[in-house]
């Protein structure tokens, strides 16, 4: 009898996720593939799909279902976890009217287009007023989800679960005072040069170099692949079906490289993730700071890594002999980890890049409080980047129109970033103690036991562990900072011949 | 009133409408950009978007609400045309239960991908059983339909109402009476050569010529765009975002120009149908016929004739010099119009195609009635191309196996091609009667004259006239097989020197 009712919410959740996939295939189709004049109906197309998910999903009929089998004991321990997750995410999505969500969707889907022209433009007037409805939709939102202390709780929780604005103040007051000292001791260092990451890299070239990149990193092609789009992103449509796209700037080789690793890292997860469990909590991702922890793995403990580029530089050179000839490994290591205060997030150096993100929490939550509003942001991001970075904004395509994640009402997204990294920090010690002869294999190509690691510990569990427990189940205890810091202070220490 | 629930149709038949274009963007991905693993999902996904749409449009209250609204007697003439066309489809759609529509979509997803194994490896045998499958369904579906002579009739009637095997039988009786003695006398002339058609010609280039082709026939980029796939097909997901897609063989120039040319023109169609009519009948394509009409206009009419050449063939020869210097315009223009019994369809002479179409029509019209079945096709096929064309069929690759459509369902199509090209000519008569200026503008490289025309005969009006009425609205007669007869007479008689 449960068996049967099993069968039928699993039955319903794999057509709420048909409807979600299909609408991401949309998605990235827009921002790859879409002729100019098809945005309109595009948006349509898109708001009508994440309307009937939703529809479907806060049916009365879902929530019995789901009821009924929450109360049931005839479900083994896994199939019961399945059905709490997705009775607790009915709960919270019952809380959003469908016409809301339709409202949203086809808001983002204009404001995404306002940020593209904005862009083109370089002037974030264009942006201004699709923003400013986003933000107060988002306000909306929280005050429809509820929440104790902070309306940008709400909105973080979406993120990842249990995450909200206490503790995140905390992690990033710690994260400020670690980095403040380690700074100023690099400011007054020599500096390396790395001129030559912006030397001419063609676009071909470039292309395939990302490809055996994200080859060397088992990223399965029969499984996924790789496109172009404005700003670089990965999405799936199952775990068999995962699509990473990139950028190429052809007098910006460090551009293409790490956001390639960075997104293959992203798309290692999702490949990893249990495929039988398609549409059910247990084939989920755990929360966007555990995919930013895969992400900011591969791509900074891993891809900005000695041992990587001891086998992968000879390669780029290959690729690109004209441009350099001249570097050797050492100067190639030092030059892609240099620290110096900058505009771009995606670009930062692994030190710096936390302010980045600072700025855009704090912004974040001025907004969600009201104190803020969109017509205000430019002028206090310049100020943020000047207080906290020492850096002047000259534009708002290098300032607050960088990002894409507002435009798509992602608001609460960005520290999940930086909770990533501390993450992905006491991730990578853990596999390096249980892998003594790791930097060996790395320096040979071979970045398999990190992988065999990730699928035994990270990747299967779906859901079904929050990124607390996930944490605590693979290193043996909860998220530390001191993971981070440790692991920063060694690296570079080492880079610029200082003690911090 | 009337007006209110007018625009709750319109509403409605939107939502259906995004449903099954976002069903349309993931059958396209899946055969330009899927990565293979992504397959059984891909299916499952657009088996959902189909059996929703599917279910929203046979629901209750749309019979309700328009049958409500074709007894108004507030309604706009247009707006009463397009109620009273949805209810007919829904009438017609009622009799396939949801779950019948699910099993085929998931059958053809099935058969789709062993068609493409079958391919691989040459060989029918791997395509025969999900081939039956959607046999199988077809003959219950054309049950469900009911039809009053032949199940046939029930199929045909999906791709141009009213269409019929009796009327068919006679259409390509006589044209198989014209065609006969043409042939025979065409077979006792002198050859011309299109051995220079198989030469060199280098993936790129062949895309940038076909790229250039579609734009000088006014297809506009920013509402559509070409890519790569298995078959060339044309597909739209609004008139604002049509996607054609195209084939390119380094041997054999031929396969990408006409194709090319042909996707073309059922592309100019459906970018000129009426965008505001987005869902409605009014904004939809009239038939399959007359689509056909359109791509056979471009492909044979204007894109096999010397007019056209005048002008684009100097382009050609700059593409590719060496391929092409020791060829004139005289010998390109006779060795692209070779009339040579052969056996692949699409790349088959204006004459001897509609020997391949009916020999597709005669085959069907068994596989309905149950006389013949999947693993006799091959036999039957390979004995029909001795019969009709006297050719030898050396493999399933050149034979059975060349075609997407069975893979996809599509039975009752094939027709469409050859009345198409009756219409095409039909059209191509009149436009040409009145336009007198027409051969000159075309010979320096302007189609727009007949681009103008359609805007005005025949795009416009949508599903609003059946594919009869819009012949007789835009020529003043009905379908006439003696115009294709005139032109292929005057046409090939010319090439071949030769009196029929």
């Amino acid at each position: 009898m449960s068996s049967q009712i099993y069968d039928d919410y699993v039955m319903l959740f794999r057509k709420i996720a048909d409807l979600k996939y299909a609408s991401a295939v949309l998605q990235w189709d827009q921002e790859t593939y879409l002729p100019i004049n098809g945005n309109d109906h595009r948006g349509h197309q898109i708001a009508t799909l994440t309307e009937m998910a939703h529809q479907l999903f806060i049916d009365e009929k879902t929530g019995s279902l789901l009821t009924c089998l929450s109360e049931s004991n005839q479900l083994s321990p896994h199939q019961l976890k399945n059905v709490q997750l997705s009775l607790e995410d009915y709960n919270r999505n019952k809380k959003i009217p469908s016409d809301f969500v339709r409202t949203m969707t086809e808001a983002t889907h204009q404001s995404f287009h306002a940020w593209i022209a904005a862009r083109r433009q370089n002037d974030f007037c264009l942006f201004k007023a699709p923003l400013q409805k986003i933000i107060e939709l988002k306000r909306q939102e929280a005050d429809l989800l509820g929440y104790e202390h902070h309306p940008y709780d709400a909105l973080m929780n979406d993120y990842d679960k249990g995450l909200n604005v206490s503790e995140t103040d905390h992690l990033f007051e710690s994260l400020k005072q670690s980095l403040k000292p380690m700074l100023d001791t690099i400011r007054q260092a020599a500096q390396p040069d790395n001129e030559f990451l912006h030397r001419s890299y063609p676009k071909e070239k470039q292309w395939q170099l990302g490809i055996d990149l994200l080859k060397s990193m088992e990223f399965d092609f029969n499984s996924g692949r790789q496109d172009i789009s404005e700003h670089p992103f990965t999405t799936n449509f199952s775990s068999r079906d995962v699509r990473l796209t990139t950028r190429i700037d052809e007098n910006d080789l460090a551009n293409m490289v790490w956001s390639c690793i960075h997104e293959g890292g992203h798309g290692l997860y999702e490949q990893g993730l249990p495929d039988h469990e398609y549409g059910l909590p247990g084939g989920e991702y755990c929360s966007l700071s555990i995919h930013e922890s895969q992400s900011r793995l591969w791509e900074n403990c891993i891809g900005r890594g000695k041992s990587f580029w001891k086998h992968h530089y000879q390669k780029v050179q290959q690729f690109f002999p004209e441009s350099l000839a001249d570097v050797d490994l050492d100067q190639f290591y030092k030059g892609i980890n240099k620290v110096q205060p900058s505009l771009i997030r995606t670009e930062a150096d692994e030190l710096t890049y936390h302010f980045h993100v600072i700025i855009r929490y704090e912004l974040e939550k001025m907004l969600m409080e009201g104190t803020l509003n969109a017509k205000d942001i430019p002028a206090y991001w310049n100020e943020q980047y000047l207080k906290y970075l020492g850096t002047h904004v000259p534009d708002d395509l290098q300032g607050c129109l960088q990002d894409v994640h507002w435009s798509h009402g992602s608001f609460g997204y960005f520290a999940t970033y930086s909770i990533g990294s501390l993450y992905a920090a006491q991730l990578w010690s853990h596999i390096k103690k249980e892998q003594p002869d790791l930097e060996n294999k790395m320096s040979s190509g071979d970045t398999s036991p990190v992988l065999s690691w990730l699928k035994n510990k990270i990747y299967p569990f779906g859901k079904h562990l929050n990124s607390s427990e996930l944490c605590k189940s693979a290193t043996g205890s909860k998220l530390d900072s001191t993971y981070f810091i440790d692991y920063a202070q060694q690296k570079f220490s080492d880079i610029y011949g200082v003690i911090f």
